[in-house]
């Protein structure tokens, strides 16, 4: 089933909500997201033909534990979970991630939609249908894909989101405009915010529905992710953020440092300022983002790894390496004084 | 992926999984079928090349609870499981259900294979995908389809178990006979034991690749099963006990006794001697039935069920019934002082 994506108002959003097919319908909301906004939606006021459920989740991370999900799971079905309840996630990427499980494990699986209230979710996080929650050992080892019917989004939430939050988004959007050649033109010609959101997110549906299982093309979103996520450990940096920094190193290593120009001038473009590096000026962690890199990497098995390269704006190449290549690349092509702004 | 299903010896499983290709093999299995088999296997001893990981899970529903999932699959993670590790469940039904949810969830799903142990899971629970654990509220409640790779079937392991558990598999083996005219016939005929099986086994399969999500024709594996839970849940039945109770009750019902007789001579052949119902005689429980029936619709919801029927040996029908028709139809058709042995 592919998913259904709309830029909505909170009225609009409700709408939907009251014409959906079912006589049940779960909400999984996150705290602080329903202490701001649920008198915009006052869905038990405007929705009274329908028994709706609710489960407010601790914000974040802290939500997706096993013992969460257990909690979770068990008071839905107390409360009277059906095969043809609907459930709807409202919050960010780690809420959508552990209710989009919820939604998928419950009764073998239950039709679920998403209202994402961060940047990063609005673009990223709530279209593809990977769910998760996490385990002892890393985060998102436990999950399913399993696509939301609907994804509504609505760019007020936006209005409430810390200035970290929206620069961990805009990382992601930075990921699109080197993917799409489209989207880096709306940038730099300086388009709305929504209507940049909604081509984001329309890039990462097509690409989804291309391939749902991530077994082909659907790897180019991880442009940035492979060094991404070794800073995002290594120096505790918000998602996006990381991702930025993980593009600035690809760069460096693979393009000669091509594109770091257009990476900077588009950042200043979306309201993002010059910035030092996340680590000490003049000292590239290189043997932090290695380890990290190696135990990422253990999850994919086999000896190499799949890149995702940039062969110009638009034209995102996967390249298969071998842990013993990538090592060696990071190591030979990363100056480590090398003193990068962006 | 289709399900590729195959009779086998001990011996030849071992190659099998000697074949995969994975280097990482995750057993989860029953641990009285270990204590009773492992000699059989040898498996650390007979593939060297690859890593052997094992959970030995407890027997039956126990293992079916959201704390043993947790436990186990945070043990495999800890050990190192990757993408491309192959699941080996290794057990009865409950079993099945529990180490085929692990595989659909440790890293949003990986390949597994399954070799039932009890006839019960030979002809039916090993086959089709539908894995979950149980909630608080219900058995089943928690789940996923994810179709195992392989079935590899050895019927050498019905051998250790109980004539109970024997019982139990051949009610879902006389369910088929009503399903499927040739598995009928074979029976009449007297054919062997392992050439029903396979028979009963391949048809649920072929049923299930023709709809997998139990969307319309993979009901009719339900013949017997509406009552039969209630049965089950009433009186304390081995599940396919409870099954061919269901289907007596509704040939009573529905076809007006007819087909009692065949059910009767089928259960003879198969080496099940005559006996009373599992209820007072003359005192069949007719409101425990209707409100254990209510009870099971609740999942289903809407004000409708879909109900099996025969209407000739090797003709499954589908109706859907509202739940008052269905309460008047066991009221009215079943006298509550009928005296049926089986």
């Amino acid at each position: 089933m592919k998913t259904k994506l709309e830029m909505l108002s909170f009225e609009k959003i409700v709408e939907r909500v009251r014409k959906l097919k079912s006589d049940t319908i779960l909400i999984i909301v996150d705290e602080r997201v329903w202490s701001l906004y649920n008198d915009k939606f006052s869905l038990e006021e405007k929705i009274t033909d329908k028994k709706i459920i609710f489960w407010i989740a601790p914000r974040g991370e802290e939500s997706k534990r096993i013992s969460e999900f257990e909690k979770c799971i068990e008071s839905l079905l107390e409360q009277g979970v059906h095969r043809n309840s609907h459930l709807i996630a409202i919050g960010g990427g780690a809420l959508s991630d552990f209710a989009g499980f919820v939604a998928s494990t419950i009764l073998r699986g239950i039709d679920w939609s998403v209202v994402p209230t961060t940047l990063l979710s609005m673009v990223d996080s709530a279209i593809g249908g990977k769910v998760a929650i996490n385990s002892r050992f890393g985060k998102n080892l436990i999950g399913a894909f399993h696509r939301p019917v609907n994804v509504w989004i609505n760019t007020e939430f936006l209005n409430s989101l810390s200035e970290e939050e929206i620069k961990s988004g805009t990382g992601e959007v930075l990921k699109y405009a080197f993917l799409s050649k489209d989207i880096y033109e709306m940038i730099i010609q300086k388009k709305g915010r929504n209507e940049i959101i909604k081509a984001c997110a329309n890039f990462k549906l097509d690409v989804v529905n291309e391939d749902p299982f991530e077994k082909g093309k659907r790897k180019i979103l991880n442009f940035g992710h492979t060094l991404g996520h070794a800073l995002e450990k290594a120096s505790s940096l918000k998602h996006g953020v990381a991702v930025v920094w993980g593009m600035a190193i690809f760069f460096l290593i693979f393009n000669e440092g091509k594109y770091l120009n257009e990476l900077k001038a588009l950042k200043n473009i979306l309201g993002w300022g010059d910035e030092l590096p996340p680590w000490n000026v003049g000292a590239v962690p290189t043997n932090n983002i290695i380890s990290y890199m190696e135990k990422d990497k253990k999850i994919v098995s086999g000896d190499t790894i799949d890149i995702v390269l940039v062969e110009g704006i638009g034209k995102p190449v996967i390249r298969e390496y071998t842990i013993e290549e990538i090592k060696s690349k990071v190591k030979s092509g990363l100056d480590e004084s090398i003193n990068i702004i962006l």
